[in-house]
């Protein structure tokens, strides 16, 4: 391990970085497990001794590292034996949206929320999300490792949101405050769900694509769900 | 502003400094909205020229920072016009388990994961949350900022859960792999819901309490979901 191997994993935690490059990164011996039971390419892996882990074919060089430079690697509070870097896959294979539901993030800002939203999507049976251009990057370390593997199984594609929608003429379920509350209404099997951004909501130009507004009845005091949480809420209901 | 303020402030960041103060620090005009309808008592208030919050009758003494100041004050990656420390409150109050859902934590680790939480547990009108004193410190800032308010309307009581779910002789809801699930099982409207701990779920003593073992059905390839998106799915459906 050379100070430009280092510096060149560090860099990761910086957009132009992780945004640009060909490959990414993801930590810990459950993430590369997922990796490699998904069939990703993995260039490279550092691994401290207690590793047990195999790669089958998956190839990689595996280079041995101690904890303290496991430390300066990672990107993780508590770095966890192993980080790799995986190839970025191109999602070249047409959608066929009218046969499935399509998760649209409009704008979703936090990391968190993104690979939560992810891990939420995979565990409802969901394979597609198309995101607006603004929405946090699929590549950032922190929505790679919150998705859990998720990741490797959900592909996520920048896409023109609202072209893709008229274009498809498919129903569209959008939460919205004066929607109907989801537990009176039945919600259609295919088409899409669109979920807005944390503050400001669904944009006005998706908005008026919705045929469906659906809103999740509040009984509190809160004014708003986390993304993720009314991701979870709205698809469990589609699911149900 | 001296530099023994400007370390007092920043120490808010460990734990041992949130834990042990009187008082805990909230950020953003609307967190201090919220605390100020709360009738919480605000001690001091850090402000820009920005600000153009009203303090009405809580009191707080005020001082104008820039935004240089803000930022080293700031536990937020966007300090946003206000810090304020509010003192912590008592909750002496007995419940009447008989008469609502009470929430039990069992170790939930992750501070954004307990801030969501409380603010899903505020949106389906729970008052009240049992956590372990192994779970996440409630004036940890991470936790109070992702509570977007609801920590001023939802009490959360460190508390002796296996003693007092053995006591009250409720219903003990609870989320479990071998659970029926909760598209067929009528939920009770009283009684206890325990979530688990991120990667170990709820553990064994507390598991032998739980008389509505439930599952939330799993459709596609991830393993689990995350701790505050199953709670406001089993929420829902409890509400429903």
């Amino acid at each position: 391990m050379n100070k430009n191997e280092l510096k060149y994993i560090q860099s990761f935690a910086h957009k132009k970085h992780w945004a640009q490059e060909s490959v990414y990164i993801i930590e810990g011996p459950k993430m590369l497990e997922e990796a490699i039971k998904a069939k990703c390419v993995i260039e490279k892996i550092y691994a401290t001794k207690e590793w047990q882990g195999n790669l089958g074919n998956s190839g990689g060089d595996i280079e041995e590292v101690d904890d303290i430079m496991l430390g300066r690697l990672s990107h993780l509070q508590t770095p966890n034996q192993v980080i790799a870097l995986v190839q970025k896959q191109q999602n070249i294979a047409p959608i066929d949206y009218a046969k499935q539901l399509t998760l649209v993030l409009d704008g979703i800002q936090d990391p968190g929320n993104l690979g939560t939203i992810i891990r939420t999507a995979d565990w409802f049976g969901l394979t597609d999300i198309l995101v607006t251009d603004d929405t946090a990057g699929l590549y950032n370390p922190k929505v790679i490792q919150s998705t859990m593997g998720s990741c490797f199984r959900v592909k996520v594609h920048i896409a023109p949101v609202e072209k893709i929608l008229t274009k498809e003429k498919l129903p569209v379920i959008g939460t919205l405050l004066s929607g109907a509350s989801i537990y009176t209404q039945k919600l259609p099997t295919n088409g899409f769900l669109v979920i807005g951004n944390e503050s400001k909501g669904i944009r006005s130009p998706i908005q008026s694509l919705i045929t469906h507004a659906v809103s999740i009845p509040n009984f509190g005091g809160a004014e708003s769900l986390n993304a993720a949480v009314a991701t979870g809420i709205v698809l469990s209901h589609w699911k149900q």
